[in-house]
């Protein structure tokens, strides 16, 4: 990570590609017990956070990340009702997910409460649903969250975590993935962001393994642009058991909020893996 | 531009971002009466080819490209013969759209013959139909070539080109968009590269504006990943006159050739354009 004549770049070993952003200023640091937080505004992008030196989000395109790991989750699940998320800290999955009427109860568990409290004061728009009634936030270890989940108990766990190293780590994990399966009632989905598609297909299909070594036996992995990611291309991947991915798409295409990204018309379209993906992801 | 400890990054000052590789080494340069011609090898994205310091393609992502420029334009077509590629000099292009059996000429003109060299060369496979008997390479100005086409031969024009600055900078404009309309067919077909979705919708709007001026009515702007490119987002304009924009979804499907990315199942859901670019471009 460096600041140099006014840029930040993002030089993303496991890629080998780098990403950045011309910097304004510096606008917040603080070092929580997890990790450090930095907030940089930028020229073009809005605000931007880092954590330990890895872009997280800017205020200019963090509308696909959040748009796409909840949206195609909660319109292929017939009907989510609970709903929890692990990670998520800057709230911004947790608005998308609560803009479904039909969702009853949402917890997010985040291990690191700084992470919000950066997003209540750089990012607001994304924290404007935390006050919802339906939202519970905690600030826990996500792995035990779900290991004392009452089983059967949640129609959508969506994991909206930083990348498999670090406080992370242990989401990606059979271990992780069978408390999730146990949490979910039987027809339930796990969505979880899954990194680069062209770069990192070989972590895609090693969480796939751990999914499938803990009972799910279903997986769709969807792609989306995301310009602040290393290659400006991530995907989701959603995990089930006996069941498939076709999705609600009468209720998408009434749904009765706005997105930016989202529609059924792409949703249907993302179903097709493409093919090199699927050369790879064969199972 | 700089490299810097073994990493390439290209500040990109129009957006904000930037891009970038790790490099093994450099592999070659030319100074061309037209551009400076830099190519490197890169540790995880094969060979880097940059003109003036920006990038223009990698060995590992440039099937994106390729494959969204030619083939979606290809199959809206509904018997595309007679195809002009403006630009296009690595022959990437060219190679795609030789994989379509009815096609029966294709005339590339781009205006530095160093480009096509240095593909030969570094991108071997991306030349593999040069040799096609249907495929003619000129290296002259691209402008000319189309104000001295016959009218009405063309059915696709595509304007596979660097930024709309430098020796491209006449492709953009409604003097070169009226040499293009007047070649095509009644029913013909204008495809262009028109740089970022999110980050350059202003330009996207531009281009249409100068399309709509040199007569052409109907557009459909159809995004897609390319890490390669800055904001790892990037977009294709299609423009006609008095026609539309549904494709041969049958023969895409039935196609006799392989294609990485490209899927009808995709192609049908990017013509629903996301609704944060409608909303710019209404028309």
């Amino acid at each position: 990570m460096t600041v140099q004549d006014n840029w930040f770049i993002e030089r993303f070993e496991p890629t080998g590609s780098a990403v950045g952003f011309r910097i304004a200023a510096k606008l917040d640091e603080v070092q929580s017990p997890f990790q450090k937080i930095e907030i940089y505004q930028t020229t073009d992008w809005g605000n931007l956070m880092l954590i330990d030196g890895a872009v997280m989000l800017t205020t200019r395109d963090n509308f696909l990340y959040h748009e796409m790991i909840a949206h195609p989750a909660l319109f292929t699940h017939h009907d989510p009702k609970r709903v929890v998320i692990i990670g998520g800290g800057d709230c911004g999955t947790l608005r998308e997910v609560l803009k479904h009427p039909d969702v009853k109860s949402v917890t997010q568990c985040d291990i690191d409460e700084q992470v919000t409290r950066m997003a209540e004061k750089y990012f607001p728009e994304l924290c404007e649903s935390n006050a919802d009634p339906r939202a519970e936030l905690l600030f826990d270890d996500g792995v035990a969250y779900m290991r004392n989940c009452p089983p059967g108990s949640v129609d959508v766990v969506i994991v909206d975590s930083t990348d498999p190293v670090g406080p992370a780590e242990g989401l990606f994990n059979k271990t992780f993935y069978e408390y999730c399966l146990r949490a979910l009632k039987d027809d339930g989905l796990l969505v979880q962001q899954s990194e680069s598609p062209l770069a990192q297909l070989e972590l895609i299909g090693n969480m796939r393994r751990e999914m499938e070594k803990a009972d799910f036996n279903c997986f769709k992995t969807l792609t989306f642009p995301q310009p602040c990611y290393p290659t400006g291309w991530w995907s989701v991947t959603m995990a089930r058991r006996n069941s498939i991915f076709s999705f609600r798409r009468d209720d998408a295409a009434g749904k009765t909020f706005h997105t930016r990204y989202y529609t059924e018309q792409l949703h249907e379209g993302l179903l097709m893996t493409p093919p090199f993906m699927a050369e790879v992801l064969d199972f």
